[in-house]
């Protein structure tokens, strides 16, 4: 029986690794031979909720083999984000909650985006309307997903859909919402043992803009000065990915959890283009703290794809 | 209140009028302040239908106002087919069942592409998840536009679903499928009153393969012999839009709606392109006939973007 591959982005965060878990089981249990993969490896964020309710990593993969059906996306659409021969394969169907860009087929296919939180959200939806019951690990699962997107339901992308998903998927995967997701982001924002490198491509992703080429890394933390003490070391690999990878802007994103704010460091031709999108004066080290900015896909990517494009 | 224009393709055929006018009806129903639009000429075979269900034809715009809050797209997703300033205006919504490519957003949105005949099979679906009855002309518009993709459920891009849908439709509209259907295909194929340029014209669509920029118009007939009869005259004005619109291949597709099959005209320094992706040798006069080929888009896009991008 010919095999449907289900994966998220890479650099896989919560969200696109309990994803493509819990949309891998309930295409089983709609009888498709479907297995979930991942691009990267998993953080401590996700190895936590994966550990709470005892469900095994999904496996990595490098491309696509030449065993595979077709491949379902879940939890991102771009395929500067996706496994590096995804132009090779057939792409079924995507669920995401994404802009779109960058993705095209050459037949009709099964999009599915919608403007929420979290992919996890419309995975909840979507058992509902397929009539399959979420067990108690997807629940634990989908929960995760949304905590980490949503930083606990705090981000401006957490919509009314995401918040009643979350308690419910809670309930079912019998945790306390609020001390389950702390617990948990916590585990995430522990970086004492990454190094620059570490830190810089963890939770990378690249981003045409106009045609400018932009890379954001985004960590979350409790201390960003702990991880700014490296400054050096962080500018030295930023220079280098940048002449690397022809980037116009390398934006550096460190996200305090516990006061929903961003300190962001900026390299690259275009890092006028961060104080023009976000009305800040980069410092002598060429970092700006962002007020109330948390959400990369929200906040982040439209404020400098309007500066980049006007 | 502010306004979300409701529209189809560039060139619309019946699925585009029909489903603008449908989803802004289903809108309307819900409390948005939605209205229909078109881009163009409604087709006789379209205003069959919109006289036969006592309906108005959208208003034709040429671009989106200033005032409109947001657009929504039907039946189409790329830019080209769109509206001339879709990048200036926010897209709240896609329902289709094309291809993607050539599309992006710079935030997330609601997209729902399903591989299905028609858009209306889709439109009929979310009409029943939102709990909306659909009215007797609604029904009529959404039947009409099921018969005009699937040429009365006979092409393959129809699916079970859509067979389904018609039939559902049809019933609810007060009409025999199959006599009505045949009844509006022949209102369509009824080119005697059109010039060169509206069979060119009429249902053209452009699309980008590979590096290669293709203009497809397809026409339907009753006798194919009788629109080539004026072939000199089809020349001569091809060459005018390759040479205009800079196209390495313009393939005009004039599809015989009794027997199923597509005479095809391929001019263009492209044109060899053809012959590859269907196996056939175009003849003296840059003609061939393709046995069973009705679909522009599940049958001839594929196969060209195939032979484009290999």
């Amino acid at each position: 029986m010919e095999k449907t591959l289900i994966f998220g982005h890479k650099n896989p965060d919560t969200d696109t690794i309990c994803s493509a878990l819990a949309y891998a089981d309930l295409k089983k249990k709609l009888g498709v031979n479907a297995e979930a993969a991942r691009l990267g490896t998993v953080s401590k964020e996700t190895q936590f909720a994966l550990d709470y309710f005892g469900v095994q990593a999904p496996e990595l993969i490098e491309t696509v083999g030449s065993d595979i059906k077709e491949v379902i996306l879940v939890d991102h659409n771009e395929f500067q984000q996706s496994v590096d021969n995804i132009r090779d394969v057939r792409i079924a169907e995507v669920i995401d909650h994404h802009r779109i860009a960058n993705f095209e087929t050459k037949e009709p296919l099964s999009f599915r985006a919608e403007p929420v939180g979290c992919t996890a959200t419309i995975l909840n939806k979507i058992y509902k309307e397929k009539g399959v019951a979420v067990s108690k690990e997807i629940a634990g699962l989908l929960v995760s997903a949304i905590v980490s997107d949503s930083l606990l339901l705090k981000s401006p992308t957490c919509t009314k859909e995401d918040v009643d998903a979350a308690y419910e998927l809670a309930e079912l995967a019998g945790v306390n919402l609020e001390t389950y997701g702390l617990e948990m982001l916590q585990a995430g924002a522990d970086l004492s043992d990454k190094s620059v490198t570490d830190l810089l491509t963890m939770d990378a992703k690249e981003f045409s803009m106009g045609e400018a080429k932009v890379e954001i890394a985004q960590v979350n933390a409790v201390d960003t000065n702990a991880i700014y003490k490296f400054q050096d070391d962080i500018d030295t690999e930023i220079a280098q990915i940048i002449k690397d990878k022809e980037l116009d802007l390398f934006l550096f994103v460190v996200t305090d959890i516990l006061n929903n704010d961003s300190e962001v460091l900026a390299l690259g031709s275009g890092k006028a283009k961060v104080e023009q999108a976000f009305d800040v004066s980069l410092d002598a080290n060429n970092r700006a703290l962002l007020k109330g900015v948390v959400s990369r896909k929200k906040q982040i990517v439209t404020a400098l794809t309007d500066a980049f494009t006007k």
